[in-house]
């Protein structure tokens, strides 16, 4: 076992997977079509820095980046706990014959041209290799998969996912969906405890990974993408077990009768109707999403956002057009926009100017936008968003503060939504701007004690997409909970209220599990 | 007039309006939180070389940017047809009365502190800019609203907007709602032919221009951003007039109950249930979206997508995970995946390995990512996307050219439909990936004969949006029926398809307008 990632006392059976000693990827070469399979299992385990031995397999022999390329698996000369298989379909059960021969203790098949195909002879195919495995202890992740993406272990797959830890255990059939989730979820600052990219899921399946995922400390919550499943009612008890234990966000791929056909067609699933699986993940307690965006929304509420006691919500944020579409995002959602005391009104209207702003809830806090101005003046050669984080810790003054203060004093108020978008800016943004004039909100989305969500959005176009990528990283830094669309913010906070009031239990002890902040 | 703008021979009342001999700004300064008012209307009329006069307003005098600082209206020597304000509410009664004097044609009040406020006496003053005008026969866009963007009468309002004119017209009560609808649009290749932001409509109001619009000759499709309205029924017959002439679509600000309270409070408009709008917008034929989002992918689908007989699809992709998703997003908009005919299949595989790849429909078109690489190998020094921009024209050959013949064989085939997430790459990207993997699949897309739609969503993360950029800004430049989600592509199409079914007159004229392609 690796040092730093010593397994609790009570183990899993799965749990040795995820800690191999050595790695050996079979069918690494420098052709630019399987460039891919050197960046994604050699770059990602050189730059992370594995711990174990990293052997790669070539018939052709040689070198790569320093390695000796194996032309057998049989040539390695220590034991191999971990192989990654990126050879053609069919010389694959010869090697898992290699495989067993050598005593492996996992096979990672990369390769596709399985039962997916729907072909005869290539579900003969993968039923030879599962056969194979089941001779010794073998177990098999795939075929047709991206394999382990294990941070706090070094074990990456692709170059660009971090290795810093976090507490959201994914189990995900797609490949793309684990490139898609990992980094776009990376980006708003969530963090994984493990990811299993398990494809056509011949041994190592969905009910192993949700039994061990319910079972593992380090995952607090836990993600999955899956498009079918072999046996229902395993199913349906491993993942009530799993929802008892843990929130459950499920992703289910191919929801349509032409959904079922294509998630036949890529990872060979029988997938059953949806009427089915409505009832199934209703009835386990399940959090169902609809899209990647969805799910990391619903993972972002679950991690970051204090579930709120109601749904009377407050909204702060610059734009007139942008507050109403706010409003109707929020209530739609099935949030209420709580009346502003006239108290309140009255109070804001001494700092804050009437004209460019509305003054109820939602909030027009354009008039601020200038507040951040003065922190910028004596920035000198400092980057405007180091200037901002440098007041993380600060509390706010002027207008910002007031406002701050004033929320606390709201009554019956249960969440504060900031939000900016990056697209009504009347003119072209540069850095000094955005970050002088959302900067301020950013600080306060941060310094607010209530119930908080931040909404940066900017789909604008590629400008607004630049400009605003400072701030975003800044939200994420500060662990704040950023979302990019403010339907999907107030879908999964309304979930999130919804959740909290039916299984309390499950909430309490996730939240302080965030990596930061 | 100007040259470059001339009216057509029978003229609508309002066409003046955007016919300006002479521009003066009143308001403009160098102070920071005044800097918009110079950005905005300064700088772009500088930079698109309106071609009339431009007179500059500030009471302390002296210059900016070589242009004489007059203390006050009426020192300015020529005749004045336009005026932007930009000084407090309060002192607009004043400012109005010189515009009188000056016999100005038309006030654009940018300020904001009027009716949107809810107070009395900011009501009164709304009122009494109206009561200045009509002694006269003076018109008022706004008050607190950006005013007119007309691209072929080189009048924008911020620098960044496009003098290319299209054939969009659009009339918007929010500001911000020009902005996040121009750039979002223009950077997906439409082009407008005139956007009139119209704040509170005290005097100009959305009949006007919805009247105007419905005549208006370089306007071949009418969208609307409207919060409220003042009177119900001229709107409504306005309306139905506009929407028998040409396509509107609609989005309605503050449908829910408290987006109509927001809505009050940002232009002071009744708003009116959401029920009658319903009813309203039905009846007069009108298409009705929900974001600006949603507006934009219908203006899309209006002017470049040939509106499909049947809801027949195929989708033409990378990636497994995305196929599946894609079929899901498009048949729960409506639209079915055509069921592939076997003998196409057979076809596919002769050319297409089955490993790696889905050959049913969708299609899964991963092994053809290395077909751009030959093209990019002997680049030299140029761009990747430049590269691919000379094969604009050249018929595609190897397995894409075979996959565009198939197509056309395909029986009952009603649409295609490209797709790539770029957030799904398996590994990092860079250009040259990007573009060789993807290139290939834009001009497809492009050389694709039949009613299609391009979706290329990348909201992954900060580096899939920066590397996708290029092939997003070259499918503009095409002119292609360019989508940034699925799920966006699949309502709009599937909403074209209703309509053309139920107006087909309305489409006829209008897909050979678009500005390019």
């Amino acid at each position: 076992m690796l040092e730093n990632t010593t397994p609790p006392s009570t183990s899993h059976p799965l749990d040795y997977i995820f800690h191999p000693r050595s790695i050996a990827v079979v069918g690494i070469s420098e052709d630019l079509p399987k460039l891919w399979i050197r960046r994604l299992y050699l770059d990602s385990l050189v730059q992370s820095q594995f711990p174990g031995q990293i052997y790669l397999v070539n018939p052709r022999g040689g070198e790569m980046d320093g390695f000796p390329l194996y032309r057998t698996l049989t040539d390695i000369p220590g034991p191999i706990d971990h192989v990654v298989v990126a050879i053609p379909a069919v010389h694959t059960p010869a090697l898992l014959e290699e495989c067993l021969a050598k005593r492996v203790k996992v096979v990672h098949v990369f390769s596709s041209g399985y039962a997916e195909t729907g072909e005869p002879d290539r579900i003969e195919l993968q039923n030879r290799l599962v056969e194979i495995a089941r001779r010794g202890s073998m177990r098999i992740i795939g075929p047709n998969c991206l394999g382990i993406y294990y941070p706090k272990g070094k074990i990456g797959l692709s170059p660009d996912f971090t290795m810093e830890a976090g507490s959201i255990g994914y189990l995900c059939q797609s490949g793309g969906n684990v490139d898609f989730a990992v980094r776009h979820a990376t980006s708003r600052g969530l963090r994984f405890s493990k990811v299993v990219s398990y494809g056509n899921a011949s041994d190592i399946n969905e009910c192993d990974l949700l039994d061990y995922f319910a079972w593992d400390p380090e995952t607090k919550v836990i993600a999955a993408y899956i498009e079918g499943i072999a046996d229902g009612r395993r199913f349906f008890s491993t993942l009530k077990k799993a929802a008892a234990a843990k929130p459950v966000v499920v992703f289910k791929g191919g929801y349509t009768a032409g959904g079922l056909r294509a998630a036949a067609s890529h990872t060979g699933s029988l997938a059953g109707s949806d009427e089915v699986w409505s009832g199934l993940l209703r009835q386990a307690g399940v959090i169902r999403v609809y899209s990647v965006e969805e799910m990391v929304d619903m993972l972002m509420a679950l991690l970051r956002v204090t579930p709120p006691k109601g749904i009377n919500v407050c909204v702060l944020g610059n734009g007139g057009g942008a507050s109403v579409m706010a409003t109707d995002e929020l209530e739609r959602a099935g949030l209420r926009m709580a009346p502003m005391p006239e108290a309140i009104r009255e109070r804001m209207k001494e700092f804050i100017d009437l004209a460019n702003s509305m003054l109820r809830n939602p909030v027009d806090v354009s008039p601020l936008a200038t507040e951040g101005f003065p922190l910028l003046r004596n920035m000198g050669q400092r980057r405007p968003i180091d200037v901002i984080r440098d007041y993380a810790d600060t509390a706010l003054g002027g207008g910002w503060g007031r406002l701050l203060r004033m929320l606390n004093e709201w009554p019956n108020l249960d969440l504060v939504v900031f939000q900016h978008g990056f697209d009504i800016s009347p003119m072209p943004i540069d850095d000094f701007i955005v970050i002088g004039s959302v900067g301020p909100l950013l600080l306060a989305a941060r310094q607010c004690q209530m119930p908080k969500a931040l909404v940066l959005h900017s789909m604008g176009n590629d400008q607004a997409w630049r400009s605003s990528e400072n701030l975003r990283g800044l939200a994420a830094e500060f662990g704040l909970p950023l979302f990019l669309s403010m339907r999907g913010a107030a879908r999964a906070i309304r979930t999130l209220i919804e959740y909290n009031r039916a299984y309390p239990e499950r909430l309490a002890g996730i939240r302080d599990q965030a990596p930061r902040a």
